[in-house]
């Protein structure tokens, strides 16, 4: 191991001690059977000064270096000795080159021409598309690649900025770790209150992604409080939430459950049905609206208020109702096309669409997913949503508290 | 099979149809391996008119005969042929003779010459012992068995009243069977609300088990109010329970978190323990009251209110604090002294302690238990406890619902 | 009330008390605020004698008359005059006339021309659509219904045959109630065995809905094994599974973490995406096999044994696998394709793709879905799938120990 | 704020960058309102070089700096100035004094007449009792107080080795973190495995802390496997697992449930009654295994092996067995007694005495923590035990799994 010659220098720059992007960088190298030679460390004195540090990377093979360099690159250690990004022309439709970048859901750029460029559209999972005339890129996930497009490969001339290169600041970012049942939830209400309000304020947009436990614990009363307010400007849903909303406003029910008296109506799934066909005769949940046909819930106030919705279909829809865009990839493009300028989005008791919206959101749109199963807030911070607040609670009930605590009256 | 001669009849009587006791003994007759004749029914014609049923049970073996009886007579059906109940003397303390009858936590009686006579006490998993001179006849705890008591042997006349015999007339009961966390909340708390109002107007006392996320969540202010206004009389709760509540009152920090500002106190099992050291000092949370140390929170505003507590020791507790019973039978014993006259049970936030009292308490007093994990709920329910409404759901936002619905100011 | 005109005599027949189909239709009359006369019962004396009950139902309002009637007519409870079933002409494709009857998915019946008819590819969720000159009727979605079709509307000359009007004759349908982890797993796994193994013998198909935590767990060996030994005659699954899989053929890892070490590769996402891009370079994961580019796990298996495989796309598929069909309701179409002659249906650690597989099943399919939340279980058991047996258990070892029984070496 | 005068210089020694302490350290600081001066640091070149860090530590008031300064400590940052620790005379049984020390669960030391001395009996949440003469400390429980002895008070002369300070050498650890069903079984049982060997070639104890639910899901077997071959030399437990155990031993079923057939005995908890009730006439188990009685199972095979076992009482106990110990704070201090020795805890679907005996643990004991239900898993590492590997699993598939690897046939 001696003369090792597979060595190479990165450097990392910011917060990356107290954002633990040192150590987990050094973490990544040692248990890749790899290791290192601090070659150069200037620490931050203060809290507030950042720190640079330049390591040498050394491995036993190019494959051990290569995978090595692959994930700290991820985590912004970047390459000493820079370059231009290196792009190959995509050779079909719908698939990338071998060895294409991978993207994260960073902050990322990419050299070209010598100069660093802001990769737009940022997204995880995707590729890096440059123009070379324009000295632009951005982010274009798979199934829209296009032949003869420039497409980044390897790592070379990418680099990436890890949120948490910055300091945190706020509550909001220290809650983000543990998730847990067992917290004060007036403090949690509060906070993410506090993080709609400023989003409203600087003029950006709230986007809520629910499931339809909203509407069967009885939390549709609270979105539509949310939805006249202003606080709630893009919905993302799927077939079952509109479909029991528009249940209720038709027939009271929730899947046949009255939410008045909280008995079961067996023929439950009946009213669910017919509500689909209803709509489905009318032609849209619009045309319903203006024809008097619904009156109240969720959808009611969307349209109403002019707020935009994406209904996504699912294989376990029935119908489904006419809006519900039934290709997936038709729906994701679609989500993209309402993701500009959102500031903060909400998920509510759905895993499905929080993990899809959670794959498209970059990492800056501060995210807050309310289930009252921990599995599916954890999945979604599993899924690299370093952004996410957790909290484990109640649809309904958490709801109320959050319109109580904006003071929606 | 053709001459089995291993057969008895039994008489099954109430609403044995709509509430599925009939079914319930047929279906165990056939799937135990034995046969029936139904000798005679008379079906109630109207809803409200009861049922008569006359079942011989036949087996194939003595032991599958006996099999099936102990079984069905769980659900009420008892032989035809009525006799005195058989009693052995104990031949030891604490446990009871061989073949002693095991009880439900339905309403029984014995027969003790020639006459039906109620058990007192009645609780699931004890045994009978009679007072042949006294006719009277109560339930005894295993460990509580004394050399000499006449412990009831067998089945022979003892009868059992399942609460499905009688008709179910609120909603109280229909909510009872299915778990589910996608549930109109506003409709179980109104429920609940109703329930504890009967249970003050009647004159009854409301019991509340608690666990320690009651407080973790932030629902000490609501519990404050219940207890104030009369709607909590008296408290079972462990260690956990009353040091965080105490913790609050004296750090501001629940397990070291702040319930204002969210935020870990890491140091936050510091906090836990000095709080015990703290009340261990005093000598007792009543002297901590005296002496104006503690002056907020759950146990103040017990003390304060003269409701009394009981808090259950158990092995992962730190300290404990001075009121903890340390012996899990005295614990039980001094739980089982303060149930007669509880009407209504709150179980909110607790698994052992809501299990362990759900084993004491009788079917007709009505619990509501409260937990945002579906498995407690569950676990509840499958102990035999039919009287049981399980509410998934957030502790804080629940509590918070129900003193709102109280109208608790 | 006394003299209330909205009557409606109603026939029940089978084994409809130890089946609890009687009790539940009174229950049902009950809590909807009917009111019932037992017209007339003749009680099986055995077990193995049909019962046959004749009950007034009375109402206070035509509504709650008919509401009560579409409740009970799932359970099996037809009206005593008979009459053939109503029939209205679409008036639009893609939705039913309003009042459209509202399948189950039991074994059902329309009258036509005065001759019971039985309703082809039942389903539940569908209308019924007839084809008079030919005396047929069959199940449509309401995406598919055309223009012109003769839908049926009301209850009026339907009849329904619940599954439970027939004896519970083995150990499985037993089982199928309660969900719980704390139940002896070898019992289980061998009545599996067992019906796989009756399935087989039957000439019926298996089919298997997995999630991709079957290859995390590292559960693709016994999956191959189940294929290679023909106990896998039909796979439905994900793009997740799918690409899971063949990661795990290609990289040796399972969303980048290694099977072997356990250790998390946490470039892992990136394995995931070049794993799906070099499948689309190669067009097909046919092509992949038959090119020697893949040549391990279930999809190669899959290729391999001719076991056909529906790969159903959802809005969080990255890329996806060229096989993924992308629009929901086609897939909706070719997994029903596949439906006729499955006998089985084994799932395991998915919830989207159970339930979309459950509601197209027929209940008369048995169902064993196993997964390590008991949620997923509950869910599925809750949509009406009396067939189904819920087993909370953990992907891998359940599988493994499912080969072992099945003996597959 | 410019001239606070709130400040205190401390130490880091170790592998504290890649074992995220240093980062940890300057967080608190940071997000407990204070600022620091990194004065010194000497980062370890290599991955194998320690790294020293002093660091100058700010605060607003003497109030914070002490908050800081306790937590920080137990992260191993130690005061500059060394001093002798200061210990105050108790002054009452059963309470120490105001500012006690309170202790973590990894190696500590307290410097006693300017020499560092090790703190024996190390258990988180005690207090340390020191002897002047001996120059010897220990940790004490607060119960176990005795007036006049002489307890370590504040922070001075106390320093803390987190046993993160050490590099993270093999796979146990590193699979520590994460909790998630979806993870390769085979990986994790063969890493549990191949602790056991190394624990039992080394000549340590393997405790192992068993819930019910091993034998309900048929898991006796296996554990009967284990202590056979001497793979579990003390086992915890409580009430419920013993009976359980022993009921199969005696009637065929575990909480009436017979694990051959699967089918629910519904008498179920008579059997579990009468188990209890017949070991309480024999006097104790080891009475029955010798009188024929009892012969097999967990608790006869600990019998005849001569293992150790530590059945501790709760609140929910039926009976209890004869060796129960149903005083709680005797019950730890029986489990106390058994712990020296033991260098490996493997603990099965139990939550109540997996955190009991986790309080009770040094950090070095490597504990692996099987549980179906996620949230008991997560419960026990965030108490604190970073030495625990948590395993979401079934319990007798795990079992079985485990027994294979270890090859005991």
């Amino acid at each position: 191991m001696a003369d090792t010659p597979f060595v190479e220098e990165v450097e990392l720059h910011g917060h990356i001690i107290d954002s633990l992007l040192l150590p987990k960088v050094l973490d990544v190298i040692l248990t890749r059977g790899g290791s290192y030679v601090l070659k150069d460390i200037k620490i931050g004195q203060r809290g507030s000064d950042p720190t640079h540090a330049r390591i040498e990377v050394r491995a036993q093979s190019a494959d051990q270096l290569q995978e090595i360099l692959g994930i700290i690159h991820d985590h912004g250690a970047i390459p000493v000795h820079v370059a231009d990004c290196e792009t190959v022309p995509a050779d079909m439709d719908g698939a990338f080159p071998e060895g294409f970048y991978c993207t994260s859901n960073f902050k990322t750029q990419v050299r070209l021409g010598g100069v660093w460029v802001d990769v737009r559209d940022q997204e995880m999972d995707c590729g890096v598309v440059v123009d070379l005339a324009a000295k632009s890129a951005r982010c274009v996930p798979m199934a829209d690649a296009c032949t003869g497009e420039r497409v980044v490969v390897g790592l070379r001339g990418v680099r990436v900025f890890p949120e948490a290169s910055q300091r945190r600041t706020d509550l909001f970012e220290f809650m983000a770790s543990p998730v847990s049942s067992e917290k004060p939830k007036g403090a949690t209400v509060r906070e993410i209150a506090a993080a709609m309000r400023r989003t409203r304020e600087s003029g950006e947009k709230i986007l809520a992604v629910l499931g339809p436990a909203v509407v069967h614990t009885g939390g549709s009363e609270w979105v539509g409080r949310l939805i006249r307010h202003g606080y709630l400007n893009v919905l993302f849903a799927g077939n079952a939430l509109a479909t029991h909303d528009m249940e209720q406003a038709l027939y009271g029910t929730s899947l046949g459950v009255s939410l008045d008296r909280g008995l079961p109506a067996e023929e439950g799934h009946e009213h669910h049905l017919r509500t689909i066909n209803t709509i489905r005769r009318h032609g849209s949940i619009a045309a319903a609206v203006s024809r008097g046909k619904l009156g109240s819930g969720i959808m009611y106030e969307c349209v109403k208020a002019g707020v935009p919705f994406v209904l996504a279909g699912s294989i376990r829809d029935d119908g489904p109702l006419p809006e519900v865009i039934t290709d997936v990839l038709q729906a994701q493009r679609e989500m993209r096309r309402h993701l500009p300028g959102v500031g903060f989005c909400l998920m509510v008791a759905t895993t499905l669409h929080s993990i899809a919206v959670g794959n498209l959101l970059p990492a800056w749109v501060k995210v807050a997913c309310v289930d009252i199963n921990p599995a599916t807030v954890t999945k979604l911070m599993d899924r690299g949503s370093v952004q996410t607040i957790g909290i484990v609670s109640d649809a309904e009930p958490f709801l109320r508290s959050l319109v109580n605590e904006l003071q929606l009256n």
